[in-house]
């Protein structure tokens, strides 16, 4: 291909042979995540997957959207009422019904007839966001080159500290725990001075003990629509985000998971020409054949996905190379990333 | 509507009456660009606006999308070319061809192999920034109760100082420049004590002297397709962002313009499943009609819009209003927001 475009090269350096004279280019993100060991990969419970299918598009093609809930502590009550609804197959015959550019698609019952299952928990606002016991701890280097701007928090492993810091508008910092996208608010531990078995004096950290914690509305996330608070919404009325990262939405409203799978049948859809991307003319919904736990699927039948670790190495790596492409293509490394442009590599497991 | 949803109720408080004993709800972005003055309107010149005819869909109707071209000192060596390759009709016939999610949709030849028109300029690395000259400033407060994550930087009125700070995670901080988003690299230059005629004691500003700037990739940017470093594209390659702001990209690509009409034409496209998301099969490429600067139109059927002067009163308004949402939807305002969580408004001009 002459004419390779717009990061096209980073796929092309995949295949393309190294001359030996050559240094090796630096990998880009996703050769650093495709070179991971497999026990860097983390199965997700099938007890956690939602499996969404869509009515066939015009073409009898099926469409299946795939969702993995939040693990615990994030938005456990919603969570538990959304199980109930699957289980009570409450979503087959809704439909998506606003699809809003550069914000959500959201689906549910367009009518707001259907009774609820009994038994659905009322969420109190406070679950918005989940109070730190100290347990959770986040680690970054204080005498790092890079200016405050760049502050860069993971959960560690003790072998790779970050090397770089990043802020975030929103929050004091942000974190990945259990492969979820986190905002946080923290306290800063000063580190103690140490010295290494052979003498040298180490790199002094200090600690983030995070204080509050909650998951972000990045592109691809599922959250609960809700009416007027204190109302904070059952979980029956569900959108994803596909646009730009509407944060302003964190903490306001219930984020309960993330589209792992199919994205595309929502994110393609037409737009709304209704206030606020409803579809004004009933025919245009997109029907909602069922939703179920999978499960609730034979077993032959669940998908599987699996996530990198945040907790692991190659995350680290995968992260900094998101905050500073050296990859072929790019002449200036950016310093920093926002959360939502250090998206958690997520796969399917391909049947062998 | 008893099932309100997800920010429904900010279209809705425009319409229902206030009750007299209740205090004015606090007014949503929205409605603060709803009661911005006539004057605070600034008309895009026919002559900055590219019209892109797509092929009509599959139901024959017209996909009409515009875009603003920056505006200068920024990136006007690929806009020389653009506007060479429309008057000279050389899009007429190709196509979008690649429609990533979350990423792009790219415009151009697929073929490769059609001839560019003679006398485009190669335009240089050192284009990506502008450098600034001192006479771009920012102004903030110094002794705002926020803390410093939030720094909000606009291009100030004398009488609108921001109130909020706002860190970038790519830059120092951010500007609007011309309607335009801007990220920045600034000198903080001490402000001096003033006292008003009153006798009054002032507060205190810093300005920021712009020391670099350069047009970010936000949500409907249109950028610039390019081979390997030093080549930077001639503008033949278009595309613009349908996904999270890909900053990374910022200042190792050409950022043009960006879509303000129609960008559901692209962003609502099939995603293509060949590497970075280009179309496999020829026949799913969608059809470019044309692409005409406005000026080439009748004069009736050149598209007409106008931004919300970013140096205006109700600008500052606005964009505090996206960092703080406190109309009545919100229970937590955020306290900051990232530049392209601050969309600079624009609208058509309907004709009277």
């Amino acid at each position: 291909m002459k004419h390779l475009l717009l990061t096209a090269v980073a796929a092309a350096s995949l295949v393309l042979p190294a001359l030996a004279q050559e240094p090796a280019p630096i990998p880009s993100p996703g050769e650093i995540v495709a070179s991971a060991p497999a026990s860097d990969w983390i199965a997700i419970a099938p007890s956690d997957l939602l499996v969404m299918d869509l009515a066939p598009d015009a073409k009898g093609k099926p469409r299946r959207v795939v969702i993995q809930l939040m693990p615990a502590p994030f938005s456990q009550g919603w969570i538990g009422n959304i199980r109930k609804l699957a289980a009570a197959h409450w979503w087959d015959g809704t439909s998506v019904n606003r699809v809003q550019d550069n914000y959500v698609a959201q689906w549910g019952d367009a009518t707001e007839k259907k009774a609820l299952p009994r038994g659905l928990a009322t969420v109190a606002e406070s679950e918005y966001q989940t109070v730190g016991d100290g347990s959770i701890k986040t680690v970054w280097t204080s005498n790092g080159k890079q200016p405050a701007r760049t502050m860069m928090v993971v959960v560690p492993t003790p072998k790779t500290p970050p090397s770089k810091k990043v802020a975030d508008p929103y929050a004091s910092s942000y974190a990945f725990v259990a492969g979820m996208p986190l905002a946080v608010l923290s306290k800063v531990e000063r580190g103690q001075a140490k010295t290494s078995a052979e003498g040298e004096r180490l790199p002094i950290w200090d600690y983030a003990v995070i204080d509050k914690a909650w998951p972000v509305h990045c592109y691809g996330m599922v959250g609960v629509g809700r009416n007027l608070s204190p109302d904070t919404g059952s979980g029956a009325e569900l959108y994803t985000v596909i646009g730009h990262a509407p944060r302003h939405l964190d903490r306001n409203i219930a984020v309960v998971g993330r589209v792992i799978g199919g994205i595309e049948h929502l994110s393609s859809l037409p737009r709304g020409t209704g206030a606020l991307g409803f579809y004004e003319d009933p025919a245009e919904r997109v029907a909602i054949a069922s939703i179920r736990l999978a499960t609730e699927l034979p077993a032959a039948q669940q998908p599987r996905f699996e996530y990198l670790s945040t907790e692991s190495e190659t995350f680290a790596r995968y992260a900094d190379a998101r905050q500073n492409r050296r990859d072929p293509f790019f002449i200036l490394p950016a310093g920093g990333a926002d959360i939502c442009n250090i998206p958690v590599p997520v796969r399917p497991v391909v049947a062998k």
